[in-house]
């Protein structure tokens, strides 16, 4: 599937835009955990916490185009990204993405 | 090297001394990590230091009674915990213990 200059600019905006969201969400999870800290083991709690959330963080964002449908839609489905920031993309392109919201 | 019962009990408090006191410095600059949060990359640089961190604490804080001579010499140059911990070893552990204030 080729993606034309236009489309490559809307999928690098919605996929930072997602980036930026989901890294926002895990520092507000970080922030509660330190404040709800008790013992002294919830500090590799949270290693543990971020350990996870890096290696799902890495793999999720993977921007080349021949899994960017795959990405775009799974970051649609978990509400990181709305139809609006597709908007632009072919209607073949939208119709795959938007699949994903079935799943 | 000969650990009493008596012995065995004031090294295992000074040990968990230590290891409450280093965890607890861990918690305070995890805190102002958090505190000081600005982008979002700053999050992975909160898991790396916690990274390095569990893995100097776990090689340090190896209880075998073959190694505390120089793991409460080490935690005693550190400032983890004070001579007076100490009180009720042997003359001859007490010896080679503060040996390791002058390395």
């Amino acid at each position: 599937m080729k993606w034309s200059k236009k489309e490559k600019k809307i999928a690098r905006a919605a996929f930072e835009k997602a980036y930026k969201t989901e890294m926002q969400r895990v520092r507000e999870a970080v922030s509660k955990k330190v404040r709800d800290f008790s013992d002294e083991n919830d500090v590799w709690r949270l290693h543990d916490y971020l350990t996870r959330k890096r290696r799902e963080i890495d793999r999720k964002y993977d921007y080349r185009y021949s899994v960017l449908i795959f990405v775009l839609g799974r970051l649609l489905k978990e509400g990181f990204i709305g139809e609006d920031d597709l908007d632009g993309l072919s209607q073949e392109k939208l119709t795959k993405i938007k699949r994903f919201l079935e799943v």
